[in-house]
């Protein structure tokens, strides 16, 4: 699976950094999936190679404008660009109700379908390349979600060597053990398929969340989970001066909510303006790197807007050149 | 005056173009206004001197997508970046039902007030620099309108050398003559005001159009106008081939109508993405350039994103390094 952040600073742009956004996709497959679409994500998607008519679904956290002020753009776009196909979006009610009144207030009309599904019907969403997912609720000042985006079940591998060994050449015999029937051999002796096949490899799953004070609503999605997605607002100390009013995260809380878990891959977005990208800035993104790091001791990292992850086979996340 | 162009593509951004936006403000003047407010112009904004905290007024010109789908992360930002001060937003009446039907969907509350005006009311907004605005109804699928901003009135310029010569030093019978007002000298002698008063300068004027298929709505309005922007969404083989539908111009039609009226300085804007930057490309955008330099032999720009137009004291625009 492939990840690519297109914005990652909370509440406002900055000159490095856009609004929520990220695009999701089984590497190989044609399709992708939109998480969050903070205004000016269309404009970022131009500078990669995600096309508006490959699209297969939208997920969105929760209706913070941050969050999801570039979709009426962006779905006008996709009908300028062509798009006949249907695109699902999922997100809570008010999401809905904010394009439905864009669209007729500025009379925007799509020439393709939009199959809308709440963020409780997420499993109903369908994705080409056969991603299942799911939602997990969290806490918020309003309605947030999290999306579990889960690889499909790979078949079991058959074991050629043993089968060679046991004087089977690949054929229709290979077919049928595959396809998990036992077989009768010409000379009388009879295969249990499940003795050549090896376990199939465990999907992989990415947990991509909306904004979030409270890391605990993840324990049970974290279970198996490969990579989490978390904002990290703030340091611990700015969150304690902000006050709890906004409902987000420390860079320490979901770090030690990560440790807990035994989280594998963690990476953190959704950074506040103050944090700069320059290392030797008054107000430096690094705080929230070394709090983190203090804190988990997995493979951490805080993405920037642009960055793309993939996680390989054994379930390590690496940045892509 | 200085124009500077934050957006300058039809319908959807490309790479080198954002959607309809641009900065006006009165050299010198600390405030500044912005007429239409594409997705993404707060993002162009980032890259100008133009703060949010010191934009007096809004004017929109029509409710399509590509000319106000950035107000509400726009107001959202400007509350971020801790404004107070009441904003004025003139536009249609779908507008103001846009944003506040965003604002209700999405949990958007601004701590500064909006002053909501109509175009026709547009002459009611007021700036800090004292522009005069008048609106013009244009003719697209939608209601559009053209804005006219105007610089205050000019105070009449003493003729000094006269005075000296009619041994009238500076002092207070300067600024009784400045004010109008006829005065006595020590010698009997009665000077009329008027004689040593230069007629004002002419106040100079700005239209910045909304999409329109009609230039000739903008008769009236260009009498005595030293900068019309409008836009040349085509050449008018492409406008012919579209259809009228769309309600565009082409760049030859509005180029006849700024020679007919003797315009001194026409910038065209809002070229479909079709049309690319580059002079080599299959559809250059040099192709708009020179079928309006065809048709029009005034000062003639194509505007491009972030290029700064200044308007001189002779009504000479020309662009800033």
């Amino acid at each position: 699976m492939e990840i690519t952040f297109l914005g990652t600073s909370s509440g406002t742009p900055t000159r490095t950094r856009n609004v929520s956004a990220a695009a999701l996709r089984l590497v190989g497959s044609r399709d992708w999936q939109l998480i969050d679409c903070g205004e000016a994500t269309q404009h970022r998607l131009l500078a990669t190679p995600y096309s508006l008519r490959t699209l297969s679904a939208i997920f969105i956290t929760h209706v913070h404008g941050d969050h999801c002020y570039g979709l009426p753009g962006l779905l006008a776009s996709a009908q300028m660009a062509g798009r006949s196909e249907p695109l699902t979006i999922v997100g809570p009610a008010g999401i809905r109700q904010f394009v439905e009144a864009v669209a007729q207030h500025t009379e925007l009309y799509l020439g393709y379908e939009i199959q809308w599904l709440l963020p409780e019907e997420a499993h109903l969403a369908q994705t080409g390349s056969g991603l299942k997912v799911q939602s997990v609720p969290l806490s918020h000042r309003v309605e947030s979600f999290a999306y579990r985006f889960t690889e499909p079940e790979q078949a079991p591998q058959l074991l050629h060597e043993k089968l060679m060994a046991e004087g089977v050449p690949p054929g229709p015999l290979w077919a049928q053990i595959k396809a998990g029937k036992d077989v009768t051999l010409p000379d009388g002796r009879v295969l249990q398929a499940s003795d050549f096949q090896a376990a199939a490899r465990r999907p992989r799953s990415v947990i991509i969340s909306g904004d979030n004070d409270d890391p605990s609503r993840l324990t049970t999605a974290c279970d198996g989970t490969d990579v989490l997605v978390h904002e990290a607002t703030y340091t611990q100390a700015v969150l304690e001066k902000v006050g709890a009013g906004p409902q987000h995260c420390s860079a320490e809380r979901i770090a030690r909510f990560a440790s807990q878990v035994g989280l594998p891959n963690l990476v953190l977005t959704h950074f506040s303006p103050r944090y700069q990208d320059s290392a030797d800035a008054t107000t430096s993104i690094e705080e929230i790197r070394q709090e983190a790091a203090a804190h988990y001791h997995g493979r951490l990292s805080l993405a920037c807007d642009y960055a793309s992850y993939r996680l390989d086979r054994d379930g390590v996340l690496s940045v892509q050149a």
